[in-house]
């Protein structure tokens, strides 16, 4: 049921600053290295919105691992069914723990938003350090959870009052509202909107060009200091995020307005209500 | 001699998504309801200029009281006196108490500005959940007290650091300084502000009957965590807002600038001083 | 090997709002002092870009003892060796502890910046009140620690993440990238940045003065509001600024490069490289 949240529509970027390594391929991710710079395309074939579903969340998972361990030369990842906890976090369910850990990557991440992104796909943008979009029509951002009587479960809602103050934070989130990234940008959302993709991509390869000539151990470091103070605390997520959103997934309320939205969207495939949530929504509820 | 802080001029409309139900009328409240949104409209009768004053704070709590209990229909509220304590909240003094309790509501709260709104007015403002308002001249927010030698009691500076940043919140708490709508939406203090009072309105009621149209449980819910993070703490409020009051209300100085304040005003009725505290203060000091 | 980090070129005013005293000369700071605002005014001719130094430290220090007292009319202070300590923040080192004793004081504090501010420079700036400068193109300030390996090691990171978000402090963080007066503003860096050096001037000593007509005791107090909420605490920035900032000055990495630093600069002068840091940097790494 969790998966009508879990949309990510349409491409996205990854860009990490790590140390030069060979990295196998996973499933929905397409992976490039050089000069200390990987860039991680999520490509879901399985879905045709690119949804954040189980296989990329999976696959990302895989990746993280390899990262934490610091960029070492991995040739193999072993395909492993997936778990439900991460065993370094067991108070976390697993979606919680995916984007707690990459909030904890001595790495620079930097996501690249070219389209929709909302539910656990916009807690996962909020997990990263840095969000670059266009100011094009396809992008739009939502936290959009109160929608379906749920709440966003990763701490979504605590990032965002962090970025864009609790009372916009509110609106986003209660209203479960549509953003464009224009003025995304204006509310510190995301860091920047740029006009065309490519001037968008230039950016962000410069950003993480520079940042990758930079000691490891000092971005590491520089993160920790900012984490420290900028970041919901593991026990509030668990407490004030995800424990609310296990009790909210049980009530029928929840379960009826699921169903409805995997009926009205024939399971999650383009059309106008995944297309314009924002708008289209209300049509949930006549 | 606290009544000289508690202004809130001119209209305010405070919009809430709630179950429908039938309210009792409140002196200083105007309240209608339809569609799980309860609109009410500060009207304080007794006060030439609306001053957020005991009486609308009272009426506020029994309001509040009705709301907590999750918008059973209640056709009477007894009158009771005005209790210093809030018998849930010892540690709280009741305007302390009021305000806290608006930031715990499991209904979304959104207020409308059309006027003056300074001191605790402005506390009130800042524990809503969201807050909207007009470009005119006839709109000006402010925490002032640090102009009377007090500070912001119940929390209103820190609730303002968080929207606003820290040095903008110590430019406007410190030189207790007036900002004008558009300003105020630029930094982030309300979260929008509209050229005409038929937009503010018109946004603001298709804000909140959206809002309504999705499971009170998830509204709640969402509620908690950007509160858990974006909220002072009890014990942070108790602290360092509620006791350094307590202590500086006391000093020759807060109690003459009061008298001087209550004086120039005529006892808080219309005047030059109340219509722009924030240019005619530096005639307290001359 | 930290002079690499502290640099702080050209002109910068500090504006305090103090009770009227007759101070003493400073070796590096100007100080002017009348209707209970002091202007004091770095001027570091030990160094030919007016480096944030130990000389500029060591005098700072020892006017915030003075004004620690409250403005008491002190007409001699003794020249006393440099601490490493402060005695009353035993875990805190000096320069760490310089700044968050600035945070502490009771007076309201205003930077006024017309030059370059980066590293340590600009973890004073933060630890100020408020901050204001021009548009001008000399204005450029930065957090530039990541480009040596480092990080902001008395909590400069933490304090822009809660005044420009967590996505741009991690930005301009870990990129080290410069930003100038206008874009600080708009993102919340500063307070504001104006076209000309008199319109900023006439801002902030109007301001300093309308501050000065309050009562101390109301200053102070919501100060200790504001800073319970905002800054990060001690704790924190011992653990997670202080301590790896430690660590970090130890690896080979960082100490190459500041020595490369020093050299490329000619020990700190005028040149492209302590000018345009934030463009000239990658000369480093070439």
């Amino acid at each position: 049921m969790f998966r009508a949240l879990f949309r990510f529509s349409t491409l996205a970027l990854l860009v990490l600053s790590a140390h030069a390594a060979r990295y196998p391929s996973f499933g929905t991710l397409q992976t490039t290295n050089s000069s200390g710079v990987m860039n991680v395309v999520i490509n879901n074939t399985f879905s045709s919105i690119n949804l954040f579903d189980l296989h990329v969340q999976s696959d990302l998972a895989n990746l993280i691992e390899i990262l934490q361990a610091n960029g070492t030369d991995i040739r193999v990842v072993p395909e492993s069914p997936l778990p439900f906890y991460d065993p370094g976090l067991p108070n976390m369910t697993f979606p919680v723990a995916l984007v707690w850990n990459i909030t904890q990557l001595p790495q620079a991440t930097i996501a690249v938003i070219e389209g929709r992104t909302r539910g656990f796909g916009n807690e996962f943008l909020m997990s990263c350090d840095m969000r670059f979009a266009t100011t094009a029509p396809s992008v739009l951002l939502a936290q959009l959870e109160t929608s379906f009587g749920l709440n966003p479960g990763a701490g979504g809602g605590m990032y965002l009052a962090h970025e864009i103050g609790r009372g916009r934070a509110f609106e986003y989130v209660l209203a479960s509202k549509d953003i464009d990234g224009a003025t995304a940008a204006r509310y510190g959302w995301i860091n920047r909107a740029f006009d065309t993709s490519a001037e968008l991509r230039d950016y962000v390869q410069a950003l993480a060009a520079r940042i990758a000539l930079f000691p490891a151990a000092g971005i590491a470091g520089a993160k920790k200091g900012i984490n420290a103070v900028s970041r919901p605390s593991m026990d509030v997520i668990i407490e004030y995020a995800q424990d609310i959103i296990e009790v909210l997934a049980e009530t029928p309320a929840a379960q009826a307005l699921s169903e409805k939205f995997i009926a009205a969207t024939h399971n999650q495939s383009i059309c106008p209500l995944e297309l314009n949530y924002g708008e289209e929504l209300v049509t949930l509820f006549q």
